[in-house]
């Protein structure tokens, strides 16, 4: 597998800081990336690709080091995460396209958050880093454009809360795109994802190591990161595969906190899932996410007065929205709003269900389902 | 409203003591009960109702009082909690039939559990409170019928975990139940309820407040217990209803732990629902039934090598089983392999879904939709 390295993007400027939306700004902040493929003469094939909540930078090939993440560089996200997707021949074709992926501001691989130095007081961040909403997490990856000279993407590409991202660059930049490709997301927070989402926030803040997000010199929340990976995981995969995965995959055999013993592989499988992941993320990054989301607002973050409004914008460029049918975090009934709004606003779109067994992590697992309409409707 | 008062069965036996099903034995224990109608002279006419997880022995009419619960029997719990179907003229009509509702063994409502003293150490058993299952709550129960003198019942009905109650009654004692009724329930753990479950028992035991069960001197583990509670309840409602209430019920204004603003009511309404709860229930008793669940197993426990063999033991019963079409908890296709068994095992069983926009909780909040039937099944 090829290797490839995270580059930083350092912005600084004190005449045009990034304004976040709730309040205050950053004069100064590191994005974390990677680029795969070459920019052509005039920039016009770049394809900037929005990772998951708990994703990161690196896509494609192999990394295995990314400097001061103190641990959180874990071998399983060595491998790009969207490597059966990237490369010569590949959906998004190296030969042909330049693709770039960003760690969000906020984020804890590599970009500015909550973990990193607050230059202020030379202490991490902590819960004095700025509220973040998704918009200004694309607006921060536009600052990165600026610097590379990108005028206008070849496309936007994203899932789940990718997609957010990808439909906000869409409707708040819509000279700066040609294709827009939503992938298992939606155009609101359902209330089922605001449920869960809540109880994910509350299992952080509720562990007595959070102490109000400001934990970095002693010891982490890990028990209430690791219950929050858990609620989250079980919408992730669908139940019957998760069943069999439980059979399948190494398991931690760890005994949990207390009295209870386990009766079923599902909970070890449960547990190890929690465990893996309270090693390679952090949890004020995890809560601002899951805060940025709960707020998510497509229509007011893009400044429009309704859905309608807000996509009338975007009649230049050409949709494509995957659904998966097996998603329950983001069942096709949200895609289906998405693509309608589009269609009342005579927004060119094409509509794509997946049928898999492996819910919502089929974005991540199954290349083969979505290639045929990337290549298509990216101009392979 | 009827006034009501709790019974209490003090059973205590050295040469019959209660063997439980993992191990051990109890000589003594207490079970809280209440009465609702009188029994006739050959005590025929007799109706055991099994309450849901979080229910208790009071299910009619109104009792403000019971003794020695430590704060828990709050206002919420005053009224009896199937208030609309018990009564004269009602579903489980009074004055045909005498209705017996008791507290789990293991419960926190006046039978014996782990929040009351051990007479061995004169302190709260905690902990050492012994190994339940399902099975063992039935047994404790058949010996309070054995009490009261009543050798066959007219019915058994059970909501829920109530109904895997039903079902162990009907097919461990098949001689002493004629008509059984389980509603909402099913035939085993689902692997959606199993990880549901499994994400309660680790927000219990991962307060640090729950010392591994040992908290009965110092600050319960409220913060786990209601957080448990909350990822229980949305699954109790249906999500739209959720949307509804949480804009009309009066909700807890209390901001949560630490850094996150909540931005949605439905976020205060779930924070309410939590905070309510912890009052009124004792988190061993919680964690307990948990594992109760995690480890039923219909099949095992009733002695049986299969389903079929196990059912073919109720030819002599009638079942009548109500599936609820909103209900999420326990979706019908539950209820569907426990009917699909009865037939094969040639039980008559009638089968009715009732539909309703409430969710799992339609069985608490909507009697008309299930009265006729019951009626019909009791022979009023």
């Amino acid at each position: 597998m090829r290797k490839v390295q995270t580059k930083f993007f350092e912005f600084k400027s004190r005449r045009q800081p990034l304004r976040l939306r709730v309040g205050g700004e950053l004069e100064r902040f590191t994005l974390a990336y990677e680029m795969y493929g070459r920019m052509n003469s005039d920039k016009s094939n770049v394809i900037l690709l929005f990772h998951a909540m708990t994703g990161n930078q690196h896509a494609a090939g192999l990394n295995s080091d990314v400097p001061g993440l103190d641990g959180r560089w874990t071998e399983e996200v060595h491998q790009g995460w969207w490597d059966g997707f990237i490369g010569p021949g590949k959906a998004l074709d190296t030969r042909l396209f330049c693709v770039i992926c960003v760690n969000y501001l906020g984020g804890c691989y590599g970009s500015t958050g909550p973990a990193s130095l607050n230059p202020a007081t030379r202490k991490p961040w902590g819960p004095a880093f700025p509220v973040l909403r998704m918009s200004d997490i694309v607006d921060s990856q536009m600052r990165l454009l600026d610097e590379l000279g990108v005028r206008q993407l070849h496309a936007a590409v994203g899932a789940s809360t990718g997609g957010f991202l990808c439909q906000l660059l869409a409707t708040r930049y819509p000279e700066r795109v040609r294709i827009v490709v939503p992938i298992g997301t939606g155009v609101e927070t359902t209330i089922q994802q605001r449920i869960m989402n809540f109880e994910q926030v509350t299992a952080i803040e509720g562990d007595p190591h959070f102490k109000g997000g400001d934990y970095y010199r002693g010891p982490k929340p890990d028990t209430g990161l690791a219950l929050a990976r858990r609620i989250a995981h079980k919408t992730f995969v669908s139940l019957e595969m998760l069943r069999e995965r439980a059979r399948e995959e190494i398991v931690s055999h760890k005994p949990p906190h207390g009295w209870y013993e386990m009766n079923h592989p599902v909970e070890s499988y449960m547990l190890h899932q929690g465990d893996k992941f309270v090693k390679r993320f952090d949890a004020n990054t995890y809560l601002r996410i899951l805060d940025a989301w709960q707020w998510f607002d497509l229509v007011a973050e893009g400044g429009a007065a309704d859905l309608h409004v807000l996509f009338e914008r975007c009649r230049g460029q050409e949709f494509l929205v995957f659904s998966m049918d097996s998603d329950l975090s983001f069942p096709p009934a949200e895609q289906s709003k998405l693509v309608h709004a589009l269609k009342r606003a005579r927004v060119p779109v094409m509509w794509i269900t997946v049928h898999s067994d492996k819910g919502h992590d089929a974005f991540l697992l199954e290349p083969k389902l979505f290639t045929p309409h990337l290549q298509q409707a990216l101009g392979h």
